[in-house]
Order: C-alpha cells, then sequence, then structure tokens
C-alpha cells in the first residue's frame, strides 16, 4: 500500500494504472502532474488523481513516480526526475521504445531507482477521459535491463502489473524496439496508410459510413490514433519501423503482382501463409 | 412464414441466415445442398439445417433459395437454379461481388425471380461452426439492380433483412463492386500482407504470441480468413481491388519516405489526416 505516487501525464496508461492501484486498494493519494491544467482538471474530476502538483513537489511526496508522456519528452523529463530521487523512491515508464530512454540513463547515478517497463496494452483513444478499469489484464509487460534495476524496485514494479494481470517478459532495450516494430508500430502505419488510402478513393463518405463492417472497423481501427504519441514513437524507431515497412510493402506488391498476372495458385499460397498466423493469435 | 427455405452451401453466412429466420420463428424448415457431408452433418448437429437434399429436390421443395458459396461457382451455380425456379418462388445470393453474378443473369428468363443482394456482414471464420444468431443486425446489406427483381421477391427480401436489423443500400453492380474494394476487399488484403510480414520478419513466434496486443489482433485478424472464400472475390474484382492496392501502397511509401528523411512535419500531416476517420467510423 503506497501512501502516495505521482502519474506524470495524466492520459489513456496512467489514468488506467491508476484507476487499477485504486480499485485493488494500494494506493492512498495519486498526485497528478501535466502542463495541460484542462487535463488536471478532468483527471481530478473522473477520480484518476485525488490531488495536482508542480513536478518537483510532486516526486518529493511520492514513494512512486509514474511516467506516461510521449516517448520524446519522456527522455528529458526522466533525467530530470532522477535528478530528485532517493534511495527510497522508484521510477518507472510506460513507454513504447525503450532505446533512446536506456541509453540516456545508462550513466545516470540513480538508474538502480529506474524500471523500464512496456506494459503492452492500449486503445486508439488518448487523454484522462480515455482510461479505463482493468486495463491490463491478459497483457504482456515487458522490463527491458531488469539487472540495471534495485532487486526493490523490480520487484514493486512486477508486483503491481502481476496483480493486475500482466505476465512479465524480459528483453534488453534493443530487442524490445525492435519486437514492437514488428508487432506492434508497423500495425499503426498499416492502419493510418489504410485510412489514408480509404479517404482518398473513397469520395462518398457516406459510402464508407453506410458499407463499412466489422472488417474495416477493425483494420482501421488504429487510424485513430493520437499523433502526439504515436509520431514520436515512430521517429525513435525508426530503423526499426522502416525494416518492417519495407517488408510490408514488399509482400503487399506480390499481391499486385498476382492480381495483375491473374496468378490466382500464388495469390491462394499467399493468403494460405497468412492464415498461419491462426496458430500464434487465438 | 416459410414451409420451406434452401440454404446452398452451409456455412458462416447460410448458417447464421438459417439461425435468424428460425430465431424469429419465420420458417419451419431449412433445407441444406452441400457438396460436402462433413458441412451437412455438421450443420444437421447444430440446428442450422432440419434436411439435406441434392440441388434439384431441394429447389422443388422451397419458397426461397439462399445461395452463398464462393462467388466464383456461384455463377454457374446461379444459372442452374434459375433454370429451375417457378413465378412462386425467390432465389437470392449474399455474395461479396455482384458484376459478374448480374451480367450472367441478365439474360435470363427468371431474372426477375432473383435479388442480388450483399449483406454487410461477415467474420474471419466460416464453415457451420462459424454460424452466429443474430448476425445481421446493425448492418448495411446492399441490393444491387433492384429493378430488375419482381417487386414481390424484392419485398421479401428486403423484408427478411429488415427483420434482422439489418437497413437497405441500393447500387447498381458496378458501384457495389467498387465501393466494396475500398471499403472490405483492401481491408483485407492489408490483413493476409501484414500477416505474411509479420510472420517472416518476426522469426520468433513466441514473441507475437507473448507480445501482441489488441492492437496488432486486430488490423491482423482478418488474415484468418478463408482463401476459398476470398480468392474468388479478388479475382472477380480484380481491377477495383488492384485500384485501391496502388493507392495504399503509395500511402505507405509517404510514410516510408517521411521515416528516410526524417520528415516529421509531413508525418504528422498523413496521421492527422488519417485520424479523418473519426469523423466517419465511430
Amino acid at each position: 500500500m503506497f501512501d502516495s505516487i505521482t502519474i506524470v501525464g495524466v492520459g489513456l496508461i496512467s489514468g488506467s494504472f491508476s484507476l487499477a492501484l485504486k480499485d485493488k486498494g494500494l494506493v492512498k493519494n495519486v498526485i497528478g502532474v501535466s502542463r495541460t491544467k484542462a487535463s488536471l482538471d478532468k483527471a481530478l474530476e473522473l477520480g484518476l488523481i485525488d490531488e495536482a502538483y508542480p513536478l518537483e513537489e510532486a516526486v518529493k511526496k511520492s514513494d512512486l513516480i509514474y511516467v506516461a508522456i510521449p516517448v520524446d519528452v519522456t527522455v528529458p523529463m526522466m533525467r530530470t526526475i532522477m535528478d530528485m530521487v532517493t534511495d527510497r523512491q522508484v521510477v518507472t515508464d510506460a513507454g513504447s521504445t525503450k532505446q533512446a530512454l536506456c541509453e540516456s540513463l545508462a550513466d545516470h547515478p540513480m538508474r538502480h531507482r529506474f524500471v523500464a517497463a512496456h506494459p503492452m496494452w492500449g486503445t486508439e483513444y488518448s487523454g484522462p477521459e480515455a482510461a479505463v478499469h482493468n486495463a491490463f489484464a491478459g497483457r504482456s509487460c515487458v522490463i527491458c535491463e531488469k539487472e540495471k534495476s534495485a532487486t526493490d524496485a523490480l520487484d514493486m514494479i512486477e508486483g503491481l502489473y502481476r496483480d493486475m494481470g500482466m505476465h512479465m517478459v524480459y528483453m534488453d532495450a534493443d530487442s524490445h524496439d525492435m519486437h514492437a516494430a514488428y508487432i506492434s508500430h508497423i500495425s499503426h502505419i498499416t492502419s493510418f496508410a489504410l485510412a489514408n488510402t480509404v479517404l482518398e478513393k473513397e469520395k462518398e463518405e457516406s459510402a464508407i459510413f453506410e458499407l463499412a463492417g466489422g472488417g474495416f472497423e477493425s483494420t482501421v481501427r488504429l487510424a485513430k490514433s493520437s499523433p502526439a504519441m504515436w509520431l514520436p514513437i515512430f521517429m525513435q524507431n525508426r530503423e526499426n519501423v522502416l525494416d518492417v515497412l519495407n517488408e510490408h510493402i514488399s509482400q503487399l506488391r506480390k499481391f499486385k503482382a498476382c492480381l495483375e498476372k491473374e496468378n490466382a495458385d500464388y495469390l491462394r499460397e499467399l493468403m494460405e501463409n497468412a492464415n498461419k498466423i491462426r496458430r500464434i493469435i487465438k
């Protein structure tokens, strides 16, 4: 049971994290830090936070500091926070990239108080209104460079996510960013691009509205995601994202060639190969 | 209330159609026709059909013949059925393409007994086990060439789908196939290609299994779809599918160029444009 924790950024992830702690009775007081007063007001109204303070004051009052802001601003923010913390505090992040952050903190004297974590959960919505109860259950949480975190800090973060129903996966930061590009970031790129494709070709928006079935909604859902959150992810992880994006374009060109040449046999083969995903994803 | 209807093909769509009729008490007896004995046995066991007969006998006994088989075999099958029907019977299909079928039946003396329909609903699963209750509710049903169907036949099909909670949209067959390519078929291509991309790049299948979150599952879901059903759709609608697939590849290349050139401004613009889909899809 924490007396006080701070969430830096009050949005989808930190708000859902706060709700999960509160629902389990694991925290008395949640402090919110944000540059945006409207977000703090909304988070207070929704009960995601109990108080709002400037960063320095908030950090001083807290056992745990949970940072969930865009990954580009996470890097300098985290250094600022690490400069403030003592050996009785723990700091963690929830970012979708890990390499730049871990590199930036590698030489920090308080590195052992930091746990680099990526709870693999999210929705296409953002902001405090997007926070939901029971958010992380059943998903994986990637912990990077666990050997660089103090045992008590690591135990605390793993314990919290386990209480929320997550299971832990351990990776170095490079591997995390590569796998995240393959499994998460490319899905966002394809969905953004699919939305642009359909908006470009389908001049009758009423047709999209009337004809869109579950299939279209499902593939285009991520195109609603926040550019403020995803642009820095793509930029920070650009080499891995480019690598998988090149592969994806080349896979699409195979479908294109099959259609152009009316090569039904190869087209069937491509689809049967794709069906193998059934083995992996329920 | 029908005494007897026939479903040709006993799978996801026809099975769900049968369940919807039975749930609403609209039919006494459903006859199944299939080349596959195992499918008929399963459909009998699941209560999707009450009897199984060869095509000719089934058609003779039925007020309504509902054809839901792959779109390539629909064309010759539908001519065979239309050669058998009388002015007291109605025939309809549920295919995802309409142009080839409508052209093939254009000169048939019984054309007025046929209603060209596409209930815009489906899942990535197939076969009789995939049939579900309350399948079509809240979706659109496209009716093509309504002027070529007899009023009583059109009223019957529209009435049934309306009872199931669908709303009607009217189009000529060419427009249907174009809109279907833009809004449904391209989603399937991108999902098949995304599955192949991830299977190619992510050699550690355990990583896919462990790290896949809701976003990946949602964009790759359609890659589980049946090649037997979707290959003929892509081939019949290849010109429209190629047209939108070319656009999609060109949209992806814009993302690629932004990443290569580290052009964050244009990347943000692409994502903000994609966000416009929020206006259209809830």
